[in-house]
């Protein structure tokens, strides 16, 4: 049984939705109801089941993903799992390995068996490899390709799978009559709408979706539902491209929560700012309330090295809005792969974003961190203060480099410490 | 004549409306029609023009604040100096002076003398640190000494002053009603709480308003009336201490713009972030559209260490919501004082807000950036973006550092760029 059908025919919850439950503000029953209801899924696997089992969306925490995985370029197993290390340390409730470099299956299986938490992927990134490696084009992956590498991610452990099924002839129909600034970004959808070009044939993942949801129950794997479509920028956002495949995605959803597969549908993307409330409601009005996965949204194109700040801008306000999960940016996003050091930063901050979000969405016990954070302030409890918050290590170091002379202070203030001075004024 | 008076009673613009209006998307007209309405300020002083003088309000780019100034455990004038350039060159619109520690005057005087931008200031810590030098405590600072402090400041070349004018006893008695978590944590504001605790008298700056008020129109200066009761934790925003301290701040300014003097009106701080639109829409309305001068704010308590980005989501947030200029937060903010690269990196945080929320406030022109940015990265012109980017220096060096064999693309996506599959399928 899958944690859906489980949620719908058993009276109790499963072990996973018990695991999951365990870092949320509701038990397990309530988890339980919500998964029933399609507005929570549970991420896991049952042939590999990962042990940290998470559950994303309505009247939970806001979920951070941290994308991994090799490129041509760098394509060193071990960087990997270094990079593994460095998300879950930070935080990650999730990670995605999209490598497309070197041994793509035995780097998979690795990040797996390391991971704790639930790892996502997109099988086509494979499909394309496997074409490359006969030699031949990305567009000449076959539709068996394409199908056998979702069952492989599947049977090795993978807990969510990008499958980009809403990139129809009638949704590449709609995005041509656009004018887009920079036509589609999603690597899969790029990969799907050239093969449909190349082949004139239909989406293979749209018209074998019912052998998808097939393999769905037999692993008990999530779909996540990608926007091959998502605005590469922020003048292309919320055209009728992208809400065209949004329709189309609001329909597969149906079909596979009526089969008993959990499903996720993922979003944009560049975003502007006074936009992004507005893409969380359409989202959630014509999915039905499904659980929404949000890549950044960044709020400007303008500001490569620093897209780990304007994802966190974005998807403080997405998760404020209603968003359940959030894929981290990084800072080396549109320039580089990122390294151990830069998946930290852009864990980190989608992890301000994300409990910012929590506090916005009123979040049951959310703001109970920041109110014990202030009182240890007020106290001037420093140890109290950096154990308190997000970031331990980062923070203490920063108190370290600028150390005061006086110990019961910082540097910037010092003896006009203002929680000093109205001290030493009640004295 | 101050530049309201001028706005006022002269058929043409200033020589500063229209170095201001250079860098907006209006013109110098506009602009003085903006001021005459108290609107918008022209930041700049009489005695020591700045070669850069800036304006803030509607209509107007969002602008970014830096603060600078040495403690009793950093008084080090040349460190002082680097931390100017740094911000400078990040592009700060104006920098404030906050020093309390070493020889205050001089390092004043050096800040405005090698500043191309308006710099601003907080006289009253001068105030307290002259009561200080007589071996007195702040408390003992005089009436006289806060005054002496505004004029020496105003004399020396500031071109706007944080006067904590709504810090009155009717004020206080509505803080000492509630339950703040953190109490008062402005530093001005807690000096002179502090003082009308012990005299007993009304505080001074806002008794000799009038007073001030001639001054600023002596020297041209812009009133950033402050907030002493801004939030110093996502619990205490919007109390009744926060409201009744801006009823009174709205009413001083009526005072000031009557008798010619620009003003702006300070906010908060720390704020949760779905309350953020609210505190803008506040103040717009209570201070009748006078430019709003926020400090972050901040959305989250415990993420010292990233609080750029905390301060970047909140102040992305209150600019899209009207808020006009955006005091940055550094990533050492509650921790040390900051140096020069914790100064860039604030400065380069709040520009990313500023923008995004200029994007949100529909400033015109102000997506043509980011639409320029998007269309140099579908044609994959790597030095045009590099160009274009808010940050060229380190968007270069993250480029350089993960580099890709391939000139043409970048080492995440390498041969399966999007842009370049979709170039190849076209060609």
């Amino acid at each position: 049984m899958t944690q859906l059908e489980a949620a719908t025919q058993s009276k109790t919850p499963t072990r996973e939705m018990t695991v999951a439950a365990g870092q949320e503000p509701l038990d397990a029953e309530a988890l339980q109801q919500q998964v029933r209801a399609g507005l929570a899924v549970v991420l896991t696997n049952a042939a590999v089941r990962p042990s940290r089992p998470c559950a994303v969306g309505r009247g939970l925490r806001t979920k951070v993903n941290a994308n991994i995985g090799t490129s041509r370029d760098y394509a060193d197993l071990d960087g990997e799992l270094g990079k593994l290390a460095a998300a879950e340390a930070a935080g990650a409730d999730t990670v995605m390995d999209l490598s497309t470099g070197g041994d793509i299956a035995a780097i998979r299986k690795e990040i797996i068996a390391h991971a704790s938490v639930p790892v996502g992927s997109v099988p086509v990134y494979e499909a394309g490899a496997m074409a490359r490696e006969r030699g031949q084009r990305v567009v000449d992956m076959t539709a068996a390709d394409m199908l056998e590498a979702v069952r492989r991610h599947m049977a090795d452990g993978i807990s969510f799978v990008t499958i980009h099924c809403g990139v129809t002839r009638s949704v590449l129909a709609t995005l041509g009559r656009g004018r887009r600034v920079c036509g589609m970004v999603s690597r899969g959808g790029t990969f799907l709408a050239g093969w449909i070009r190349h082949t004139g044939q239909e989406n293979p993942l749209f018209e074998c979706y019912d052998e998808l949801i097939q393999m769905a129950l037999e692993y008990d794997v999530t779909f996540s539902l990608g926007d091959g479509l998502r605005p590469g920028c922020l003048a292309d956002a919320m055209d009728p491209g992208q809400v065209h495949e949004l329709m189309v995605l609001a329909e597969l959803r149906e079909r596979a929560v009526a089969a008993g597969v959990q499903v996720m549908i993922e979003g944009p993307g560049h975003v502007p700012i006074d936009q992004i409330e507005a893409q969380v409601k359409l989202q959630k009005e014509m999915c039905h309330g499904a659980p929404f996965y949000v890549l950044g949204p960044i709020v400007t194109d303008v500001a490569p090295g620093h897209d780990h700040i304007t994802g966190a801008i974005g998807g403080a306000i997405a998760a404020a809005a209603g968003a359940d999960f959030l894929c981290y940016v990084t800072p080396s996003e549109h320039l580089s792969l990122p390294d151990a050091a830069q998946v930290r930063e852009g864990v980190i901050a989608s992890r301000i974003a994300a409990h910012a979000g929590d506090i916005g969405k009123r979040l049951p016990g959310a703001a109970d961190w920041d109110r014990e954070m202030s009182g240890l302030r007020r106290q001037r409890d420093w140890d109290g203060q950096l154990a308190c918050c997000l970031d331990p290590v980062l923070a203490r170091a920063v108190r370290e480099k600028g150390r005061s002379a006086a110990e019961d202070v910082c540097s910037m203030c010092g003896e006009y410490c203002v929680f000093k001075l109205v001290d030493e004024a009640e004295d």
